[in-house]
């Protein structure tokens, strides 16, 4: 199968490549993803030698792989589309796979059914099912992709795979953090009256924390966005009232005669926000963050004096440790797909970048990495098809 | 009325005072409690002066105050026997009034009301009631104390004064810790299979914890306790099991077919114990805490791989924001009295230290003051009438 992914630079031939392996740190210790919420981690200098592909961490090659066999668990997908997230760029640069293996990334997929496992229930050759998938497994850059039936489900038939593509990962993150997270209950009559304020509401996750408060509470929401089109956007998938996180919070909320906030959704940049949120939020309310904050920016300390939570959301957990209830991501998906085909929901694709290969994968990762970098971003950014 | 309370060095007239004004924080500063959730914050040195009652952050005065009389909300209650607990010595050590007013401590109180304000519903003179209070209000170590209404209940007729004293506060953090910030389903299946860890299961907090989590849930209850006394303390209120937070938390539960555990109260040292705790939290657990832990030894980012929460209980939240729901408090005690009522909960009074005033508060406090420095410690200190 063709495949995008990216090697060890020690199992690179190349004539300008001068790396000591004494010095490089133990692949393993970097394959299995501790690093992956830890900030503090970098990319050695070592690995940031000439020749070019040793510079640069967004640099990926196209390569063909055996295909894969579904274990019982899996089905084996032909993917036809994906989306790429911020979680590419960090695997990227934190994570080595061992020498002379390749590391797939990508994390939101849409694709037809090709093979089943025995126990893979609910699903026939065939289906075109849409998933995020588990961190700790070969991505959805390839033609052909193993993911656990637990964590798949039909995708909406209103769609484009393009379209489709855009959703899984950030909307099963919003759905978590919104639903077992934070544990708002749902109704148009929910949580009236109370607010939920979400910083970078015009992102990927934003799109879709917005959309389904909107969609299933009775929350006020109120995003933040920085630039005018982000602005809009964010009011066009629900928010009622959009500031600028780059201005004083307290003041924009006063002046919408807001003085206090019962939820936070805090999705990016959360050290540079945290006392101001902490500021903002009333007594008894709740915060949830999905990002690498700097431990040093926040004072824990700041939460007690109101009994505030403060509530971690990492999509990949229910996968990662093979939860008891890891099939919820599964319902989550087949629930989104329904609301989706009902009109209420809509695709965050904002960009459709051409066909899955390394150049365009590339381009998108750049951009993924100004948006680490602080750059503002609207919606998804979808790759569809094999040249 | 009689009272015992604390003044502003400043405020005392002795020889060898020679404390310098200028090198004093701001009284005003230090009375609006901000710095009550600040483990850095520290008496300065220039406090510490000869003489004794200077250089002792647990000295007390027998002081005459005049009667206070209730605003439109309060209950004004006589007092008949109070608890103390570790906030006592805090508010000591960390909060000075202005020169010239005392300050009063003490926030665990039953006595009878003497007088209502004119929207003080549900009560009567004579009314042998039982409340924590507001920590920003006169304590209720005086003959006579102002509290407001939303936060009182009437007392179990089951107990006595000195029973009953030692159970509000900490029946207060108890319940919201469990069914307001842990949001705990109750009933006898509630949870049922999810294993509650309580560290300093043996103390104020944890016995009421343990208590009301077997009585009102189905959660399996392990406590910690490092001395059998405190071991054995901790089944009579409610753990299944019990281990010692001194050795390894983990080999310990593995010993009890423990391997994560879904929920945690922290509720003593958490600094110490906090990556353990992480450690042995199952994905998507929660972990609620009640003290001032060191900062540097909470690393926040170690909460993400597993999509974890962290809940701040302070009892007194409620009443310093006067919140919407306050009167949450009143029903607390009102439900917990009924409990007690029914013998479902019993007292966790341990010691009857003797009449209300200087000398027994102040070796109330010295042993409070040994607990916070870590000394292990049972049940409550109560004390009980006037000379």
């Amino acid at each position: 199968m063709r495949a995008v992914g990216y090697q060890h630079p020690a199992s690179l031939d190349h004539p300008q490549h001068s790396l000591d392996s004494q010095e490089l740190p133990d692949p393993q210790d970097l394959l299995n993803s501790q690093h992956l919420a830890d900030p503090e981690y970098q990319l050695s200098p070592e690995y940031l030698v000439d020749p070019k592909y040793l510079v640069d961490p967004e640099y990926l090659v196209d390569i063909e792989l055996p295909d894969p066999s579904p274990g019982a668990d899996d089905l084996l997908v032909r993917v036809e589309a994906v989306a790429v997230n911020p979680v590419d760029v960090k695997v990227r640069r934190r994570e080595l796979p061992p020498p002379g293996a390749w590391r797939l990334l990508g994390w939101d997929a849409v694709g037809r059914v090709e093979a089943l496992g025995q126990r893979a229930g609910g699903f026939a050759v065939g289906d075109r099912v849409w998933y995020a998938g588990p961190l700790n497994r070969a991505g959805c850059n390839a033609e052909l992709q193993l993911v656990d039936w637990r964590l798949v489900a039909r995708a909406p038939q209103s769609l484009t795979s393009a379209e489709a593509a855009a959703l899984p990962l950030t909307s099963l993150t919003a759905w978590e953090l919104l639903f077992d997270r934070l544990r708002l209950p749902q109704g148009s009559d929910a949580a009236a009256g109370q607010v939920l304020l979400v910083v970078a509401g015009a992102g990927g996750v934003g799109s879709m924390v917005l959309q389904l408060a909107r969609q299933l509470t009775g929350l006020t929401l109120v995003a933040t966005a920085s630039q005018p089109e982000g602005q809009a956007w964010a009011r066009h998938c629900g928010a009622h009232q959009v500031i600028d996180h780059k201005l004083p919070l307290r003041t924009q909320l006063a002046a919408l005669g807001i003085e206090a906030v019962q939820w936070v959704a805090s999705l990016s940049h959360t050290d540079q926000h945290f006392d101001a949120l902490v500021d903002l939020l009333a007594p008894q309310g709740a915060l949830a963050l999905i990002d690498d904050p700097n431990p040093a920016a926040i004072n824990l300390l700041s939460l007690k004096r109101k009994s505030l939570s403060l509530h971690w959301e990492l999509m990949f957990t229910r996968s990662l440790f093979q939860t008891a209830d890891m099939a919820a991501q599964g319902g989550i998906l087949q629930r989104v797909a329904e609301l989706v085909d009902e009109n209420r929901l809509f695709s965050s694709c904002r960009q459709i970048l051409g066909p899955i290969n390394a150049a365009n994968l590339t381009a998108a990762h750049r951009q993924l990495a100004g948006q680490l970098a602080g750059q503002s971003s609207i919606g998804k950014i979808v790759l569809e098809g094999w040249d």
